[in-house]
């Protein structure tokens, strides 16, 4: 089997999840706890916060444990996003489009920019829509269905630059532990999770700018210093410190194994088939095509049946029949229809891609004959 | 080692570990994916959800996958008490009783009930709370500090009666797999956790009545039937299935044990010296005693000494000095000052029990003589 579908979750590494085993066994302790074994896990996974915090952000940052992706962007935005205009993107995920939406339906201005073909932002079209009563501004670090990169650093400083109260908001979920970056003092609020690389579900950590106001989204006990409630979940918080780490450690390795297996698919895949949707200069985990005039859907069960696993656009909008984000990148439907996203962890073999390639031309050559 | 802090965290059972593992493993998969590997999960999920349905609730509700408790308690409280008022009690853990406080914060009528010197709620009082204009009545199942039963069945039933259109909630995380219980139709909201009955952190569940309103608190690419956005923790899930499942097999067994763990402690502890606050009828697996006179905290670190790791009340709230939940129950601050809850799992030994009380006994008189 090829799995080529890591944008929509990762195998959790065994060797973090072995490394931080311990917290799911003996040290299973309530870090809240008074005696030393809580103090101990507390620690741990303080230290936890600390060596995340080393990968992206060594200074002018907190980190704060929520439970997902979606619930670190949910945050922001309900707590920041409550008075004149909130400004974001077509090209956001569901964690934070639904919340605009959802604003939106509380009476709240929502303004969306508008994409280019790629699926980036178009800047200008943004800044033009910030003014004096922008809140807070939401821009996505990668485009999870095309793998575009928007310059997050240089679109918090011009947002700034027009509102210096508005906030700056960025989902790093398919940037972090993919793309080397250290968060820059424009950006206010950036999120990012754990089994999009290699850890488990149901950790994943909002980063905060020093001193800007943040309220919680869960009230309780009073954990992360009050702003999210609820017991640490820290076996799966340990685990993540420790594969965020080994990314790290390894991300030139990681990129560099990715842009090959990209590059070969891209050289590989019949382009009397296959037109590629994803920028070239865009992350390299991710490569979306669509085979236009075909359906995503049914190359996808084809080559499922040959052992092969891709996605079709983002697995979460996988109840809609067109992407909300390609058709926003200026795509008509039958491009739209026929989108497969294949991602990578950074680790396959190049052989795959060739297979895997080999394979989605095999598929969409029977499917064109069958539909002539 | 002996661990009587059950009621703040568990051990995760090992053999549903065991029994899980291949969704953390092998079958890693997003359960949105649209290929058959993601479908299989997509089953064992839904399979998951009907296993732990029916330990509590055979028919007339539906289950949320939460990532906690806590944020089980926030989505129902910040989603039925918008309008009038709330009516909830002075017994409730920090997941109810802060978002009580934050909702009052927001403008919002909230009533506490009082409780009883037990730790339950006054019903009397609770009632005369409840008027045309109550939107929702929360209270607590198992008092987590204390172990006193709330007479769920009988509150809701009477709670409607006053006014039909009030929805009732309760948190049971103190309940479930520790007293046999099913859900009576008058009870709307439900939330059920599995890190307390040897569950993984990162999961617990909301039982919503067939046809009651309830909104999410997280908004993304509408897992959970739209009710709770966010990759799904199948891991955790089905290792929830697995135990709950368990517990549910073998409660008879667990209370067996935990009442006479319970009991060897009341005998044992020397009355001279502990006072018990917990109720005789309460929950078997948590006895909350007093050491008058004596710091809780103290004698907790002593005990932590010499291997016996016990809470001095709910450790969520162990940043305050006094539990607010022991002064409601009418306790001076004295007594406040001198709690010690033991918590069980129920799979714990008598000598276990008995080693315990003798160390309690021995820290309490040296404190004691110490401090005269």
């Amino acid at each position: 089997m090829i799995y080529f579908d890591n944008a929509a979750t990762t195998r959790p590494d065994a060797e973090s999840v072995s490394a931080a085993q311990r917290y799911l066994n003996e040290d299973f302790f309530n870090p809240s706890a008074l005696y030393r074994e809580g103090f101990e896990v507390h620690r741990a996974l303080n230290d936890a916060r600390r060596r995340i915090l080393a990968c992206i952000a060594p200074q002018g940052f907190e980190l704060i444990f929520t439970g997902s992706g979606t619930e670190a962007d949910n945050q922001v935005i309900f707590s920041a996003a409550r008075r004149g205009n909130f400004v974001t993107t077509e090209g956001e995920h569901a964690a934070v489009y639904a919340s605009a939406k959802e604003l939106a339906r509380r009476g709240m201005e929502v303004r969306f920019a508008r994409l280019r073909a790629d699926g980036s932002v178009d800047a200008d079209d943004l800044l033009s829509k910030v003014d004096e009563n922008t809140s807070l501004v939401s821009v996505i670090h990668v485009n999870n269905e095309t793998g575009a990169v928007n310059d997050v650093a240089g679109l918090a400083a011009a947002v700034k630059k027009k509102n210096r109260r508005t906030l700056f908001q960025s989902d790093g979920v398919q940037a972090f532990g993919k793309l080397s970056f250290v968060l820059p003092p424009a950006v206010d609020f950036y999120t990012i999770s754990a089994h999009k690389i290699g850890g488990v579900r149901g950790v994943a950590a909002l980063l905060r700018k020093k001193g800007v106001p943040l309220a919680p989204l869960l009230f309780g006990g009073g954990q992360e210093n009050g702003l999210r409630s609820g017991t640490e979940n820290t076996f799966a918080i340990l685990q993540f410190a420790e594969i965020a780490e080994k990314r790290m450690r390894d991300l030139a390795a990681y990129r560099r194994q990715a842009t090959r297996l990209n590059a070969c698919l891209r050289e590989q895949l019949d382009r009397s088939l296959f037109l590629p949707l994803s920028p070239e200069n865009g992350s390299p985990f991710i490569l979306s095509v669509s085979a236009r005039g075909l359906r995503g859907e049914v190359l996808q069960h084809m080559a499922n049946e040959r052992g092969l696993l891709v996605g079709t656009g983002s697995a979460c909008s996988s109840r809609n029949r067109y992407s909300r984000v390609i058709l926003a990148c200026g795509a008509d439907e039958q491009t739209a229809d026929g989108v497969l996203r294949l991602s990578f962890f950074g680790t396959e073999q190049e052989e795959d891609a060739c297979r895997a390639a080999a394979i989605l031309n095999a598929c969409a050559a029977e499917l064109r004959e069958k539909t002539r």
